[in-house]
């Protein structure tokens, strides 16, 4: 357990919004095929980059607050290679001297950060840390992959932890499965791929993903992950009061209710609105719960998803 | 203070060696220019990607012992932008299940990373946590800028640490200063420079380094930071028993006896072989002295460098 509480979040979603119609033109199918195989009715698109996206959400956050003592971007994809994407978050913010780095773990950074900022706030090294996950999918869709390009969306979300006497992460537990490496990748943008590489091709600097090959490996993995974590901390299916997923698809939202025996009221479902937005999706769909009062303090709720990896992760937290 | 002990260290340096004479013809410098500029006589350069490089290096951390319950990745440039690189290196490794994750801060990932995993065993969420820095530096060379193509240089370095009641990270601390952001860069590979932007340039996918800007405005702040770190801990210059500072450039490494106080044999500078190795100059560093006993437990060293950002991170232990 470690003693951290959450005391500010906010979101940024971009104001563009673009429909299942608009994108069935794209990718050559129905406005019915996108909806019925991936669930996403609307995705945003940004017009500003991924630092500004996060900047928003991390004003918002921080509101009329002290600047916090740490910032850790943890997003999926980054502004640039270096220097990694904490630094524009905080010369947006107009900061100056604060650590900053970020935290990669795809879809899952967000939870990877949490976690990791949580036990830096427990062990006393800072006592205000920042996270903030910014995620520009569209710029990587792949229109020829018409599964994946429907699914993506752009969205930022950000939250402050502090330390707490009655709020905490009551259980973390990850687990990374590299037998999934090549279900979604990016190929590009690092060292295998180099543009200077005669075997790069275009399409290595888009999102690819096998969908169905995730859903399979995921789906008992996640159930595993969600039976242990509750039985450790001897809570059932009904104690939780909110469960806040990564929105990787619709089914994979609807397994939650179906196969892992939470009431439907309870999960958290925002992939119609906005699509699968890589890192952001965890903490918009949380920061959108707080927003909306379904997060009360006291309350249990557990965050929980998948990413490239293939890595599974959850945080069950008393908010 | 973490109380945390590093149990296991190994490296990769690549075997080809590339000589000054070699770069030389390269940039149309010649081998004097080259040397009175950057300190480095040579470099390695792989024909292995980095999870390959890194997964030399965790075997030989790993030795016989059993596997690590957490696996980070703290490099510069990744493989590949989804999955991070952590998932390929835990791969390589023939591991599975094991949570794994990237944490970057260009030329300081390896101290962000050794700090937060020191973190982690301290508030006793991992017990043996592997961390690597892998970097293949040479793939970003741009042959038009001379200085920073005659600086690069590729190899890997991985540590593993476990909780302690002798040796700790005394003392650490990390600054980011957003107004040196364009000091050190990799413009491309991300949102920012993506292939299909017409903005994008060749030279987007290189390494570019205004070298004297970010040493005037480093100098200072390391100064700074070495005197505020030491008096906080009741220390002065001559209690330190080894410095392990990143390979910035000859220059930088001087700087450490020259104006930080340092005896000369005392700071250990590997730029000659090795160049700058980007995120593994640090752990480079710290596992050759390792290797060659110039640090034996009980002693004080102090891992300290600059990296993209402008950042800057120093990390006191007692080994």
């Amino acid at each position: 357990m470690l003693n951290i509480k959450i005391t500010g979040s906010g979101y940024y979603t971009p104001p563009t919004i673009e429909t299942a119609t608009q994108v069935a033109s794209k990718i050559g199918k129905t406005e019915d095929w996108i909806i019925s195989r991936t669930g996403v009715y609307q995705r945003r698109i940004s017009d500003i980059d991924v630092d500004q996206m996060a900047a928003i959400a991390c004003k918002e956050a921080i509101g009329n607050s002290s600047p916090p003592d740490l910032i850790i971007n943890a997003s999926g994809v980054p502004k640039q290679t270096i220097p990694d994407t904490s630094v524009f978050i905080q010369k947006e913010l107009g900061y100056s001297g604060i650590p900053s780095f970020s935290i990669h773990s795809t879809c899952l950074s967000f939870l990877t950060a949490f976690h990791t900022a949580s036990s830096l706030i427990e062990s006393k090294e800072y006592k205000k840390i920042l996270i903030v996950s910014s995620d520009r999918g569209s710029i990587g869709r792949n229109f020829s992959e018409p599964e994946s390009a429907a699914l993506l969306g752009d969205a930022a979300a950000a939250i402050i932890i502090e330390p707490s006497n009655n709020s905490c992460l009551l259980h973390y537990k990850m687990e990374t499965f590299p037998e999934g490496a090549l279900f979604t990748q990016v190929k590009g943008g690092g060292t295998y791929r180099h543009p200077d590489n005669p075997k790069t091709l275009d399409q290595d600097h888009y999102f690819t993903m096998a969908g169905p090959n995730v859903y399979k490996m995921a789906r008992k993995k996640v159930y595993n992950m969600i039976s242990k974590s509750l039985s450790k901390n001897n809570l059932n299916v009904k104690d939780i009061d909110l469960v806040i997923p990564h929105q990787a698809s619709g089914t994979a939202i609807k397994a939650y209710s179906k196969f892992g025996g939470f009431d439907e009221s309870k999960v958290i479902n925002i992939i119609g609105d906005y699509g699968n937005c890589v890192s952001a999706s965890i903490p918009l769909a949380l920061c959108i719960a707080i927003k909306e009062n379904k997060l009360q303090r006291g309350k249990l709720a557990i965050m929980i998803g998948t990413g490239a990896g293939l890595s599974v992760a959850s945080a069950i937290i008393k908010f």
